[in-house]
């Protein structure tokens, strides 16, 4: 089904990484990864599992799983996977960059972050082309789409989309992905794809906080059809083919965050919808909400480039001005009546 | 806020119409309903409620209501509300069609059902063409969108569209229907919102079908993405607008069905998802599930057009033909590997 022994390299042991890196090994690859957190090295060498990032789920013992970076990456490294929440990930490719520039097997680099990055406000694949010589920046790509990691982990039916230049190099990395439960469609838009995966988290937020209020369905489906429109508005101004956002890595992607339980930008939303601040509810977090610096990002972005974006200016306005989230809601349901396009 | 006094027929009290004969009662407007089962009539008229459709909802007292049709069509009704099931529209129709031609001050004509007519395959606003006189084609008009009934009656926030011919007409329905909690856009594409909102119901048995089984919101999200697609493409063939498919009446109408537990849909495919069978399902209902037979009309309408549309033939198969629906959903997932448009 896959293609056989490949030499991967995971850089990042949150639920993301760990769930791709049993994927990829499961599929017969040789798999390292490469974790900051000595201690969760540590506990995956000697128990093989994580119970605070994957529950009840064994990371196979065949993984090379390592503290230090240049082990990780060997001198047979094929495919590196950055798999880093956003706001660390030009640190941990300058870390890498020695290491990468020694290795003569590499074919392909690819992000599973979402996200954009504060003050240089570039997207994911733009902050490792930064850190990386030119001849590489065409094998970057970014695996995209709507995957909570805890359901991949488990097998559950998933379909993504991997992104990049070249189409080559694509096709190999659909045939490393994929297998009986785990689906990988090509697409040619970077750009549209990662404003896609770093957008739906804010949107992701507003759905919560109408969970948290006690709204319904009625209003969630009314809320995310506006969020698609919103991120295509942005996509269409950054260079992104507006049919991106139909796809997997948008309108999927939104829909599996804004519904999941899984969802940790949601359950910010939710919290803050039931009236809890936004400090607490991060300080009793064990992973990352993208969604909540990405909102940031995004609102800077928007503001940059003069684009009407109402459901990310309300969730800016919650998550750092404290506005009243119910405020904010009935605020975006009360716009003037118009022409739906 | 909204306009004051017209005289409005609302012509159907199954859920969708007890709650939107009470939306534009509240709003103000003098309202009658006329309903088929002279149980559900006597119940309102006594109890004032219909426990058995919506639950803990009063039904305004102001709100007339009848059996007989003469009655329910006055001489003074502007607005005619159509909220009756797909497949029994054309008889309802053609019983109202002699008090029709004598109104005066007819303004429009809405129809608020969402499904195709077996055997003609026509659209609901096509049907009502069939059986009134030409001078009233363009004033007849589909409202659809995310708009569970449950959630509209008890003030939940809700968008939706309203679709026509002349555009003065639709501003004065957005204005009838509009208030602090129910939102109306205008749309002039008729065909996309009513095959949108028809085709919808298919989608989301095959989402309940997803939950049933037991696979997760990355399956359901990567399933609503492609269920979207093969919405646009029947669409694109009959003449609609593409972009109507990702606003409310499309993209935001399938979300809502196809994560809501009032969606009876969605709970066929569900209970079918467990091993039930659809006659022992259906003949447990008190609700008609619209998708059950509109499988059968988008079925016939899709091989009349020769299009691809793998989740409604899934979904037929499952229905009509005794497939598993384990093995339905494994087929739609396992297709070839390909690029995503």
């Amino acid at each position: 089904m896959s293609t056989i022994g490949n030499n991967i390299a995971v850089l990042g042991g949150g639920a993301w990484g760990l769930a791709i890196a049993k994927l990829l090994s499961e599929n017969g690859n040789q798999v390292s990864l490469w974790e900051f957190n000595q201690a969760y090295v540590d506990l995956i060498k000697t128990t093989h599992t994580n119970p605070y990032l994957l529950k009840d789920i064994e990371i196979p013992e065949s993984i090379m799983v390592t503290n230090e970076m240049e082990k990780a990456l060997s001198i047979n490294t094929e495919y590196i996977i950055f798999a880093i929440p956003s706001q660390f990930l030009r640190s941990s490719v300058i870390k890498a960059s020695a290491s990468i520039a020694s290795l003569h097997n590499l074919k392909g680099i690819i992000n599973v972050a979402k996200g954009v990055e504060e003050k240089t406000l570039k997207r994911m694949s733009e902050v490792i082309s930064d850190e990386l010589p030119l001849d590489l920046h065409d094998r970057i790509m970014t695996l995209s789409g709507p995957s909570h990691a805890e359901e991949v982990a488990r097998k559950i039916p998933t379909a993504v989309v991997i992104a990049g230049k070249d189409d080559q190099l694509l096709q190999k990395v659909q045939q490393l992905f994929s297998n009986a439960y785990f689906r990988v469609y090509r697409s040619h838009d970077l750009i549209g794809v990662e404003i896609g995966g770093a957008v739906k988290n804010i949107i992701s937020i507003a759905a919560g906080i109408i969970d948290g209020i006690g709204y319904g369905d009625n209003t969630k489906g009314a809320l995310l059809t506006r969020g698609i429109v919103e991120i295509q508005r942005l996509g269409i101004a950054l260079g992104a083919n507006p049919e991106t956002f139909l796809g997997l890595s948008g309108m999927g992607d939104l829909i599996t965050t804004a519904i999941s339980p899984h969802s940790r930008n949601r359950y910010v939303g939710y919290e803050i919808g039931k009236g809890r601040k936004l400090t607490d509810i991060l300080s009793s977090m064990k992973a990352v909400a993208e969604g909540v610096v990405t909102t940031k990002s995004i609102f800077d972005l928007k503001s940059k480039y003069d684009i009407d974006m109402p459901i990310t200016e309300q969730i800016n306005a919650v998550l750092f001005f404290d506005k009243s989230p119910h405020e904010a809601m009935i605020q975006l349901m009360t716009r003037s009546l118009k022409e739906e396009n």
